[in-house]
C-alpha cells in the first residue's frame, strides 16, 4: 500500500509541474483563468510532497499492486486535473469537468462543451495538453524521470501501456521509458513545425499537435478540422496514422534496422485495414465529392481519425449511408496498434484472434497437424491467447452493461451504443446524439459517470479498473492494514507480557 | 465422400416421408397445393433411393466429414423443401421460398410473407412442421431410425446438436437419438393437448405446438399470438421456456434422478436470466399495462420468445423504450440452453466465459492460486475454453461481415444489425424494418442470401458452414476424387503393363 501512496504523491507533484504550461499560456494571453491553475498546482504540489515523504524502503510492484496503482493514479490525475475547470468557472459542474478531464487524459476527446470557441486559451491549452500527457501515459513518464528503487516496476508499465505485449523493447524499464518519450517528443515537434509551415498559428499548432500525438481529438474550433486547408488536413491525417503505429517500429528505425521495422506484421495489418476501409467507404460515397482529391482526403481523414481513435473530424459522418457507418463502427472496435498512443482493442489482438480462428478451422481438415499460430515471427503462447479472450470477454461485458445503463436516458439504440463504443474505445464522437456535430452535454449524470468509467476502462485495458470494483480486492487491502496494525499491537502486547513476567 | 452421399440420399427419402403431413392436410382441407408437395415428395424419394444404393462398405465419419455432411444435409433439405412453395405458386420467387424454408428448418421464423393468413392450410402446416423437424435436427432423426454400420457417428450428432458439450447423455448414439426424439414427441403432444383444452382448434394447436417445440416462431396469424386468450399465451410462454431447457434435464427426470436434474447449473443460469430480464423490463414499462397480470404476461412472453429464440410475439416490442430493447438485444445473443431446440450462443457458453473472466481477475489477487473453473460440477478443459472462444470469434466475424453486406440496402443501423442478429441467432423478428410488426420481404436479394447463410451458420454453430466456404476443403475433396481415379487408372495401367511384359 505504501508503494502506491508514494507513486500517487509523485503523480500529484508531476501534475503540478505540468500545469505550468496552461499557467504560461494564461500569462501570454493575459487571461485570469491561469489563477485557478496556479492555486490547484500549488495545493497539488504540497499534497504530493507530503505523500512522497512516506517513501517505503523498497518500491516494488507485483501484478495486483501494479494494476491497482495504475487505476488509482489515473483517477487521482483526473480528479485533480478537473478542479481548475470548475474553479475558473468555465465548466461550472464538477462532474462535467471530470468527464472532460478523463476524456482528455484517456485521449478520448468526447466533450461536454457546446462551444469550445468560447473557452479561454488557457483552458483549451490544458484540454489539449491532457491528451499529450495521457497518450504516452503518466506512469511511463514517471518511470522515465524517477530513479526508482528495485527493478520490478515493469508491472506498472505493463498495466498502463496499451496492447497485449508491450515493454519488451529494452530490458531496462527506465531506458525504455526515456526512449519512448524521446521519440514521442520528437514526432510531436516535427508535426508542430509542419503545421506552422502550413501557416497555422503557433498556439493552434501546439494544441492540434497535442491532440494528434495523444490520438485524443479535442479541438479548439467547433467544426474540429473542417476549416483547415487541404495541406493541413493531409498533415494531420498522416500524423494520426503515424501516432497509431506501434512505437517498436520507430525504435527499430532509430536503431537503423529498417528491414525489421518494415517486416512488422501488425503494421501490415494496420495499413491494410486503413487502405481497405478507406477504399470501401470511398466507393460507397464517391458521388458526394467534387474532386477525387477531396473525396480521398475526407474519407482517409475520417478513417484515420476513427481507427487511431483520435476523434477529429472534417465532416459529419453521422450523415453517411449505413454501409459506411457500419465500417466506422467496426473500425472503432479495432483501434490502433499495440504500443501506440491510440485506443481501441488493438490491431494485434484482432490479428491474433483472426489467425487463431482460421487455424482452428484448418484443424478440422488436418486433425493431426499442430495448431500453433505465429505472430511477429514468434509463436503465440496459450497464456497470451487466454489473456486476449478474457480481455474481449471483459470488453463485451462492460460495453453491454454500459449500453444498458446509458439507454435509460431514452435516446435511441444507435446513440446509446455508439456513445459507449466511442468512449470505451477512446475515440470521442459516435453517431446520432453523440455524433461529430453534437456533444455529450445532454446525457444524464448517470450516463456521464458510466462513460467516465468506460473511458478509464478502455484506456487501461479493462483489468485495472475491474480490480477496483472487485470487493475482494478491498477486503484484502483492509485485511492487510488490519493485520499490520494487529501485528504491531500484538508485538507491543507481547513485549508488555514479557516485561511483566520478568 | 461416399458416406456423405449415402446420408444425403437418406435425407431426401426422409424428407419425402415427412411431406406426407402437408399432403394429408391438403386432403383434409381439399386444397390443390398438396399436388405440388406430392410431386416433390415423389421425385425426392426417387433421388433418395438412387443415392442410397451407392452405400459404402462402412459408414464412418470423422470431424471433417461429419461437419461437411451436416452442412450439405441441411442445404439439400432446404433446397428441396422449398420447391413445393414455388411449384404451388404461393411463394413465386424461389429465393424467397428458400429463405422461408431455411428460416423454417433452422427454427428462425423470419418470414418474407406479408400476410400468412392468405396462405393455404397445406403451406402453413409445412412451414410450421419444418420448425418441428429442424428443432431436434434431421441427422438426430436419421440416427434414431437408421441402423448404421460402425460406431463413430457421434461426429454427426456433435456437428448438428447445439451447445458445447452435447451427446454425452448416453454412450450409444442410436439410443440417445431415440430417447431425445421420444421426449420431444411427448412434450409436443402434451402441449397440443393443453392448447386444445384452451379451446384452440386442432389445426391451430398442431401448428402452434410445432412452432413452439422447435423454438421456431412461424405463426398462422398475422399478429402472431396477440389474439390468443391469456390462458393460451401462458401455456405458450411456459412451453417456450421448457423447450429452451437442456434435454439432459428431462433425461435425468426420466431416470427419476430429480435431485441431479434440479442441480443442473445451466438451468439455474437460464431461469435466473429470464427472471432478471423479465423484472427489469417490467419495471421499465409497467406503466403501459392495465393490470399486473397483463404486464407480467406480455413481458415474460417476449422475454421467453427471445431468449429461447422462438420469435412469436404478442406485442410490437419495437415500440418499447431503448432500455428494454437493449435487454432484448442482449437476450438475442445469449439464447437458450445447450442441448435444447433453441438457438443463440447458448447459456452454458455465456456462463463458462463469465466464470473464466472472473477467475482470471481473481488470479491477479492470488497469483499462485490454481485458475481452473468448474461447470456442472466438472472441470472445464482448456480445449473446451478454446473452442468456445474460437466459436465467439466466428460469431463476431460472421455478424460483422453480414451487417456490412446487409447495410448496403441502406436501411438504418438498428434494422441492419437486428436483422442479422435475429437471423443468425435463429429468432425471427428484430427491430425497425425487421420488427415483429414487419417482415423480411423488402430486403434485397443479396441481403436475403446473406441471411440464409446466417440462419444456417447460427443453427449449425459456425464451423460446418465455414468449412464449406474454405477453398482448401474443396481442393482436398477434389484431390481425393482425383487420387482415387488416378489410383484405379494406374492400377489398370499397371495391369496392362504387367500383361504386356509377360
Amino acid at each position: 500500500m505504501r508503494s502506491i501512496i508514494f507513486i500517487l504523491g509523485w503523480i500529484m507533484l508531476v501534475l503540478a509541474v505540468l500545469m505550468l504550461l496552461p499557467i504560461a499560456t494564461s500569462a501570454v494571453y493575459e487571461e485570469t483563468e491561469g489563477l485557478a491553475f496556479a492555486v490547484v498546482a500549488f495545493l497539488s504540489a504540497i499534497c504530493g510532497v507530503l505523500l512522497i515523504r512516506t517513501k517505503p524502503a523498497t518500491v516494488k510492484f507485483y501484478a495486483k499492486e501494479g494494476l491497482a496503482c495504475t487505476a488509482l493514479g489515473w483517477i487521482v490525475l483526473s480528479l485533480v486535473g478537473a478542479v481548475p475547470f470548475t474553479l475558473s468557472g468555465e465548466i461550472p459542474s464538477y462532474l462535467d469537468a471530470v468527464f472532460e478531464t478523463v476524456s482528455g487524459f484517456t485521449t478520448t476527446g468526447a466533450s461536454i462543451l457546446r462551444s469550445v470557441e468560447q473557452m479561454s486559451h488557457t483552458t483549451n491549452m490544458w484540454r489539449c495538453f491532457t491528451h499529450w500527457i495521457g497518450g504516452m501515459g503518466i506512469l511511463v513518464f514517471l518511470l522515465a524521470v524517477l530513479p526508482m528503487v528495485g527493478g520490478s516496476n515493469m508491472q506498472l508499465m505493463k498495466a498502463e501501456s496499451p496492447g497485449p505485449s508491450v515493454g519488451k523493447l529494452v530490458p531496462k524499464v527506465r531506458f525504455t521509458a526515456q526512449l519512448l518519450y524521446g521519440l514521442y517528443v520528437a514526432l510531436t515537434i516535427l508535426m508542430i513545425l509542419l503545421l506552422i509551415a502550413g501557416r497555422m498559428p503557433l498556439y493552434d499548432a501546439i494544441c492540434t499537435a497535442c491532440g494528434t500525438a495523444g490520438t485524443g481529438g479535442f479541438g479548439i474550433y467547433n467544426d474540429s478540422c473542417a476549416s483547415f486547408s487541404p495541406y493541413l488536413q493531409w498533415v494531420i491525417t498522416i500524423f494520426m496514422i503515424l501516432f497509431g503505429v506501434n512505437f517498436n517500429v520507430y525504435y527499430l528505425i532509430f536503431l537503423r534496422k529498417f528491414r525489421d521495422a518494415l517486416r512488422c506484421e501488425e503494421l501490415h495489418w494496420y495499413l491494410g485495414i486503413i487502405l481497405m476501409a478507406g477504399l470501401l467507404i470511398f466507393r460507397n460515397i464517391a458521388g458526394r465529392f467534387e474532386t477525387v482529391e477531396q473525396g480521398l482526403r475526407t474519407v482517409f481523414f475520417q478513417v484515420a481519425t476513427i481507427i487511431t481513435t483520435t476523434g477529429f473530424s472534417t465532416v459529419d459522418f453521422d450523415l453517411w449511408p449505413t454501409f459506411s457507418k457500419t465500417i466506422i463502427i467496426l473500425l472503432m472496435f479495432i483501434g490502433a496498434c499495440a504500443g501506440s498512443t491510440g485506443g481501441g482493442t488493438k490491431v494485434s489482438r484482432i490479428a491474433i484472434i483472426g489467425k487463431s480462428f482460421f487455424s482452428y478451422i484448418r484443424s478440422f481438415l488436418h486433425p493431426r497437424a499442430v495448431r500453433k499460430i505465429k505472430f511477429e515471427g514468434k509463436e503465440v503462447e496459450t497464456e497470451t491467447l487466454r489473456a486476449i479472450f478474457v480481455y474481449y470477454t471483459g470488453v463485451f461485458l462492460i460495453v453491454a452493461v454500459s449500453v444498458l445503463l446509458v439507454s435509460l436516458d431514452g435516446f435511441n439504440f444507435e446513440t446509446s451504443f455508439s456513445a459507449v463504443a466511442a468512449t470505451f474505445n477512446n475515440i470521442g464522437p459516435g453517431f446520432g446524439m453523440a455524433g461529430p456535430a453534437s456533444n455529450y452535454a445532454d446525457f444524464s449524470k448517470l450516463s456521464k459517470c458510466v462513460m467516465i468509467f468506460d473511458m478509464l476502462a478502455g484506456r487501461l485495458e479493462v483489468f485495472p479498473v475491474i480490480l477496483l470494483l472487485y470487493p475482494r480486492f478491498w477486503r484484502e487491502v483492509g485485511m492487510e492494514i488490519y493485520t499490520r496494525r494487529m501485528r504491531s499491537g500484538r508485538g507491543y502486547m507481547d513485549r508488555r507480557r514479557l516485561h511483566n513476567s520478568k
